[in-house]
């Protein structure tokens, strides 16, 4: 069996070692952002810095003896090495951004309290992934025919809970399978082969989608008329009203989160940051989900009175395959006279979505899909 | 020639009569709305409310000699007559929302003067279109090979302004192309040949885009690796920050809208109503561009302190497809003691994009894209 995890004591004594500067969310399973000042330093977050988001403990894999196991229409099975998956289909590459459901979720918790990791603004990263795509494996498979967009891809990962119990997620058929929908089973992450922390030897990126569906460690892929089964698929990973709680909630009457809504956030300066008068310099990313790409940055210094629209970093992608954020910065004059700042930002995307003004009306008792206006308040020094 | 307009006099005296519910804001262009009360009494919304959103007088088209003129690669040119159109092709039916970029811009108008027609909330409708799939069309004259998503489909229709220059639109060749596009040049609404104001004998119907792409009284179709040079393309129906002005403003900055935002809207009870104590029935509708699904509405009685999940109705679309609007209500207790109520309405689409809180963050010069949360206070009898 390719997953060797320790036979007795703490399941999580064989995780990786992690770059000192994460903040840590969670030790075991393991969960950690960057700094969001180093967050915007690079359009390609380095992978060692890049968020990681474990459900459980980190599989220690054989790359020898790894089988990736598709299930084929009428229930035949293909087996597929490393070797064989990395040499039969076409490698593929792509800039992507993911994103935590969760991301920013602690600006929810000072609403009211949630039920989930305190994450800050830097649960989104950006890479650039290498592997197989999707649509070829399932094609070769036999997939191709007359099934639809209702059905879904399903995907089990060699992570696995006390009960043996597999982390576990779907997407629609229709983006697995579209040409444009650059869903990838990739086995490298920034030019090198996947970090143990980011799914090796092989996980799924599903451009556009919550990070929730980008299953790692990838064991097994199906096609059913189903969502997965999974706890995540199914009772986890959606949104509700801010009036709904825990003694109403009702999980089949949400969808399960699949695209995310436009995001933004201000890296840099951080909050409670003392800046000299004269010019100020802010900088920070944005992003939308389904291939939506970023078409403006609005940032304001007086809490959203008046509004400056910030310069953008980074490559343009193709229309409706904007899978990367756009890094941005705004150089402003800070108003003379001025002891404090607090400075917001908002972005829009291609349909013209924008983020909501506040938190509270899209409070919700998971805190997901946290995308209100970000804002920052600082100090101006004195002369 | 196909079109005949008046010789001389008044341009618009060849218009047609209209329904005389229509509430109008302006007679030559034709533009007008239905009661917001009448607009969710139906799903489909009879053609004669159908909001009616002309830029030039409506031509008068002899059904007899009108040809479509298709250019095909390499400048191979197609004519079609409307027999040719119906018989050729094969009829294809959708149910389909179009919103003109201007639906709600009197909230705009309200927080600064805008440039554009003074629509209320009923500048949004929805009906059933038959015709020919424009991907039939567009392969019978040749394409389907190379060209990408960054092509253009560019339309004309035969309504001119004055100096001979016609009514144009582009939408992007992906969409065009696209099996799950659904773009029709349609010939029928609601079961009947298309009314004169909504574009006989054809028209062009792009589910989930903008209205201004919509182009009526179509007479030529052609790919091109631009956008439409027409002022309507180039110059107008863009979305800019708050903090552009007239002085300001470079059009070359913005795309030009196609997939409109997530939207929603209260039709009942009416601003300014007077409403008895006990129970309350609001009544609205819902949509988001793309072929992004409704998911959710919440309803407030208090101003958006606290939300109820409102009841939908109308036909489940497939993902991705949700080409028309769901009409929610929700039937609530007026709580007691209260004497106004201010009522809010917002809505969530499968993307789980949410309408910004204000308008003002949200104004633009040209008073397009007004989706904040909608609003209507009223009042309460007291026994
Ligand atoms: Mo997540
Ligand atoms: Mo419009």
């Amino acid at each position: 069996e390719e997953q060797s995890q320790p036979a007795q004591g703490d399941p999580y004594s064989g995780d990786p070692p992690r770059h000192p500067a994460l903040k840590v969310n969670s030790l075991k399973p393991f969960n950690a952002e960057p700094p969001a000042e180093l967050l915007t330093e690079n359009y390609l977050t380095p992978s060692q810095l890049f968020f990681k988001r474990n459900h459980l403990p980190v599989p220690a894999v054989d790359p020898a003896s790894y089988r990736l196991e598709v299930e084929g229409p009428g229930g035949r099975t293909l087996s597929l090495s490393l070797p064989e998956l990395k040499s039969r289909f076409p490698k593929h590459e792509v800039t992507a951004t993911l994103q935590c459901a969760g991301n920013r979720r602690s600006e929810m918790n000072h609403v009211r309290p949630v039920k989930g990791l305190e994450w800050g603004i830097a649960a989104i990263s950006t890479a650039r992934w290498g592997g197989a795509r999707l649509r070829d494996i399932l094609a070769y498979a036999g997939y191709g025919g007359e099934e639809t967009g209702e059905w879904h891809v399903c995907f089990e990962g060699l992570d696995k809970d006390l009960s043996g119990s597999a982390y576990g997620a779907s997407i629609p058929y229709g983006k697995a399978m579209a040409c444009e929908g650059d869903v990838l089973l990739a086995y490298e992450m920034n030019g090198e082969e996947l970090p143990r922390d980011h799914g090796y030897p092989v996980r799924v990126v599903v451009p556009g989608v919550v990070g929730a569906r980008n299953v790692k460690w990838l064991s097994r892929v199906l096609v059913s008329r189903e969502e997965s089964p999974s706890h995540w698929q199914q009772n986890d990973y959606k949104g509700f009203s801010p009036s709904v709680d825990w003694d109403t909630v009702d999980f089949t009457t949400a969808p399960a989160i699949q695209e995310l809504p436009i995001q933004s956030a201000i890296t840099d300066p951080p909050p409670s940051a003392t800046v000299p008068p004269g010019e100020l310099t802010i900088k920070g990313y944005a992003w939308s989900g389904g291939g939506r790409g970023v078409i403006r940055v609005d940032v304001s210094l007086d809490g959203g009175r008046t509004w400056h629209v910030a310069e953008m970093a980074g490559e343009e992608q193709p229309p409706g395959r904007a899978w990367a954020w756009r890094l941005w910065q705004l150089t402003a004059p800070v108003p003379t006279g001025s002891t404090e700042l607090d400075i917001v930002c908002k972005a829009v995307d291609t349909s013209y979505n924008v983020q909501p003004d506040t938190v509270e009306p899209i409070w919700n008792l998971r805190g997901v899909l946290s995308n209100a206006w970000h804002r920052v308040h600082i100090t101006v020094a004195q002369d």
